[in-house]
């Protein structure tokens, strides 16, 4: 089992290491909670030892956080439009005291918002490496804290947009007035249904206008307690999807590609049929896929051999 | 100095009692912290008595979340389109341990949305108290925590809607990744318009779509990290707006009162300008004003006699 590269994603609050095989296969992942915002002792060369620990002398690549202004190495962002080749030349070099070279994959920037991703880039040349013989156009949407929407012209990523839908669900529970006093909650269909409805029919006032129904719906018995957070999720996943659709990131009645974990995968792709969209879930492991296809593009690893 | 009446605005957080003379007068005011969520020892009635310690034996009314569910007695709401006679000939009575009967107002419901308020009707009653010779139609926006926007037809309260700006912008400010690590904010009109003009252009995609701009533009250079929370202000007061023209509950190129304190006034009325909108900002004082009013409808104060 040789191994032709160790492959890490590095993001805010994880950290996972692939270790690849020669044709890009994953021999080994190990996951750690050291993300960038909370590291262990000796800081990202602590972590980063961790990671790789008794793996053998392979080229080691990473993307995510770790290339940000609070990250290990800031990396210049790549500005939109972005070629996966154009990233893959544009890899900051970083010398470890541990003797290891480690290659950081850049962001990119889309300066007509403007707005920025860093580690999104990379499942998105993790999925346009999956589809190898699609067309080179496409629209990409990674859900999250964070979501985002890429688009994808001619092989070139031309627009990034954020929306913080995962994060501002987490403040409305935790924070707000709308999760206080709540009973344990419960994942309710119907209440997630309810939300989403809610916000298709906002129309241009958007669904902020209808947030603190969860309220007034609760106080009025139409909403369980326990189904308040179901609600707000679907209210603000909706809300994701109306304003996409408003804001002309994505046509009407598209077809888009979704990459994330599986159970906010199949929230959106039930919201998706609320507003006409089909949602084509990508296969998981697009980091991996990603990385090891910028290391081949950048020469790190034979060329030729595809995952 | 004969006291008429002792009205108290009993929310939330404040508790503010006013002792009135036979023309409605304000006496004397005392702000005490004992909001309904932070009483002091032996509760509601603690609170009563440092609200009327010492005062005269006079009529006692109050309005706010005291009348809510998780308040002393829960005031039923009165449904809109809703008079202030109607709310006037539904107080509710109760018998404090201290011997004195308190007359608790009710709050008003809109069930078309649903949405509610308490409180603020009392500030609509004081609010056309004294506009007496204006037209019985206007449209009322009382900013705040939970901004409320009130209709008023032919004398009638008939939709209330509720939009969260305040708390929204405190959970960003506190508890997002937009307020992360900033220096002391500093308050910058200059920021702040940017915010509400990217809220303006938003168009019917809103400006959650937009709110991670707050950070993009820092990482930019483009904002200054102490004034995030002035540009964050600009874009969630510019998206109320923005979407209470879209919702309808206001036409385009409206005049409308607005009542709240006065720095957000001022915030408001230079947003409502972008917008080609109209703030008229109310007399302070509204609250008493409303009580007063109130209680002279439901005959606790001597009749014909008006501040």
């Amino acid at each position: 089992m040789t191994t032709a590269l160790i492959a890490i994603d590095w993001g805010s609050t994880h950290l996972r290491s692939y270790r690849l095989g020669q044709r890009g296969e994953v021999q080994e992942v190990r996951a750690l909670p050291w993300g960038v915002r909370q590291l262990p002792d000796h800081g990202f060369d602590g972590a980063f030892s961790e990671a790789v620990e008794g793996w053998p002398d392979a080229p080691v690549i990473a993307c995510g956080m770790v290339g940000s202004r609070n990250g290990w190495l800031e990396v210049p962002y790549v500005d939109t439009p972005a070629s996966v080749a154009q990233l893959a030349s544009a890899l900051a070099a970083l010398d470890t005291r541990h003797g290891r070279r480690l290659y950081l994959v850049p962001g990119v920037r889309d300066p007509s918002r403007p707005d920025v991703m860093r580690g999104e880039e990379t499942q998105v040349a993790g999925l346009l490496a999956t589809y190898a013989d699609a067309p080179g156009s496409t629209d990409i949407l990674l859900p999250g804290t964070h979501s985002k929407w890429v688009s994808v012209r001619h092989g070139r990523m031309t627009r990034v947009a954020t929306v913080m839908t995962g994060e501002l669900y987490g403040m409305l529970c935790r924070h707000s007035v709308l999760g206080a006093a709540l009973p344990p909650s419960v994942a309710d269909d119907e209440a997630f249904d309810q939300g989403l409805l809610a916000a298709r029919d906002s129309g241009a006032a958007g669904a902020l206008s209808r947030v603190f129904l969860a309220r007034s719906l609760m106080l009025d018995g139409k909403l369980a307690p326990a189904s308040v957070p179901s609600y707000l999720s679907g209210l603000l996943i909706g809300e994701e999807l109306r304003a996409a659709l408003a804001a002309g990131w994505i046509a009407p009645r598209a077809s888009l590609h979704i990459v994330g974990e599986d159970a906010l995968v199949e929230r959106y792709v039930r919201a998706a049929t609320v507003f006409g969209l089909q949602l084509l879930a990508a296969p998981s492991d697009t980091t991996a896929r990603g990385l090891w296809r910028l290391a081949a593009l950048a020469s790190l690893v034979p060329p030729g051999v595809e995952a």
